[in-house]
């Protein structure tokens, strides 16, 4: 049985493909199926933040391709768990 | 209601939590505690990748003070996270 944090890690996968294998490139994600994803999986990062999808593109679409890869997403990730990291050291 | 990415991020910060605060530093891993998540956590990903814990910890513990912060925690679970991302499309 997978641990709490093999399923967390077996989540950011599954969460980005969910989107990227709706049509078009399915190894990466378009700015629709990045905006969907941001909407319906990190709505309270994303209204916290103050950002627009564009804004948020741009700044993770590290190659310029305007698509979002997996490793683009990580970045994402990444910002979300620094930030909640911090969270609870302030509770 | 947390949506699946949230709880996956949430779940990381929680994971790190359980073993930093069982005693010592609370930000930090101790050699000891990192050896039990590794162990405990994420067992396949260590067997897997043949390396012992002094060895996880030599690449791992980035400024060298002999701890595993949360940010150098998260370097473990990225690897973690491309390592599963690959395998994903080798299925």
């Amino acid at each position: 049985m997978a641990t709490k944090l093999e399923c967390a890690i077996n989540c950011l996968v599954e969460v980005f493909h969910k989107y990227s294998l709706t049509g078009g490139h399915p190894h990466a994600l378009s700015r629709e199926q990045f905006g969907k994803l941001l909407e319906k999986e990190c709505s309270e990062f994303t209204k916290k933040s103050k950002k627009t999808v564009p804004e948020f593109m741009k700044e993770l679409d590290i190659n310029q391709d305007g698509f979002i890869n997996f490793e683009e997403f990580l970045i994402l990730t990444l910002k979300m768990v620094i930030e909640h990291h911090e969270d609870s050291h302030k509770e």
